[in-house]
């Protein structure tokens, strides 16, 4: 995997506060000496981060849209979990949610889903490697750093990974509009997978005939669908709920 | 209030998508006459919106960012619904929801509100004159244009409306992580005014005083707080799944 360089004092600040792990710091000769910098540096030392100085034009080769004023900060790479993380993570507990996105492409989306996978105390995240949203330093800022604190597997077939999880004991649930049963009366509780689709599509076809149920979420407006962050949300506090109520 | 211009193909293309109410449009000779543009210039004209073609001094001089690209729409002011209308449509309605912003300013997360508020079948917002996001162009989008669907009042006393809506029967039940007792707990059917805090503060303390009910969403999490919208989202669901449970 390629690492992620952050380009700017800006970029740097963000990455920071969503506690962003940073395998290196590099800053010109300029930057370190002046103190309207020092606060942005000193805390990244506080997180452990490596400060190196180089020169403007190392910083340049770094950079990959020529805009680093100087700071350049190389990501860590994120150490995907395997599905069988996943389950290790779910072992002896009557009640366990995994939400897996079906190419959810927004990082807003991903990073708000994977916030919301951690309030409820989900296992973790399944996603697919390719056309959704992956660990980079957007998710860590969209999801305000929940995604260090959920093991996220990363596979390139959702469907034979959701059929692996099928005969660990999971339930393959599948947000879709058009289902006929609404979340209020289907039974959620256990351990659940939980399949959420893209912004435009929903879920695909394969995906949603590899679900053991399918539920949807009450609407009554006059927009065409809720937003997935939204949608996927009031499940997974659906799933909660019902796991609290038996 | 002012007119909102907004600059450029790239945001005359969101605006249009998310219907929001242009009150016309302002083209350069270039623009007019440039085929890559008739396919954006017909789409509004079949939302009935009036193109003007003028000079690229007058497009200049409407031009706050100065980025107009020999476009500029003008936005049509939004026009704010008053309390009694958001009275008048609970009226005879056994369950009816209010959401009340208190100080919610990311734009983003208030159009995500908006979008779940007309899903869940709420009957308007409330938000405060200051220091809230404002029915703008970018609330269409990140609403999906929810903000069209949605009596929205903007008041100058959030307390003192909140207080108004108590008299015609709605209950204020505000969403704080402190509240001692969780939504599912609590009794949320029926008439209620659903207020929610800032992303960093909460709720204010005079708007805390006046609720007639504090409620939490259970987290289990390591991160500090759900997201507002999505906390918002959870609990306007649970207001909807009891009222069809009763």
């Amino acid at each position: 995997m390629e690492a992620e360089y952050l380009e700017g004092k800006h970029a740097l600040t963000e990455a920071l506060a969503a506690h962003t792990p940073l395998h290196k710091i590099y800053v010109s000769g300029q930057v370190a000496a002046d103190k309207r910098c020092a606060p942005l540096l000193d805390q990244a030392r506080q997180q452990g981060i490596d400060i190196e100085r180089v020169s403007k034009h190392e910083l340049d080769a770094r950079s990959v849209r020529g805009a680093h004023q100087g700071i350049v900060a190389e990501m860590a790479p994120y150490e995907y979990a395997g599905l069988p993380d996943l389950v290790q993570a779910a072992v002896g507990a009557e009640n366990a949610l995994i939400i897996a996105t079906d190419h959810v492409t927004d990082a807003g989306n991903f990073g708000a889903i994977a916030r919301s996978a951690e309030a409820v105390g989900a296992c973790g995240l399944l996603i697919p490697n390719k056309r959704n949203a992956q660990i980079n330093a957007a998710a860590y800022k969209t999801s305000a750093g929940a995604v260090a604190h959920l093991p996220i597997a990363r596979e390139a077939n959702l469907v034979r990974s959701l059929e692996s999880l099928k005969k660990e004991g999971f339930w393959i649930v599948g947000a879709s509009e058009k289902a006929p049963q609404n979340v209020w009366e289907a039974s959620l509780s256990g351990r659940i997978v939980l399949v959420v689709g893209s912004e435009g599509e929903g879920l695909s076809r394969l995906c949603e005939e590899t679900c053991d149920l399918l539920v949807s979420l009450p609407q009554v407006g006059k927009i065409a669908s809720l937003n997935v962050a939204q949608a996927t949300t009031a499940i997974a506090y659906e799933w909660m709920r019902q796991c609290n109520a038996t």
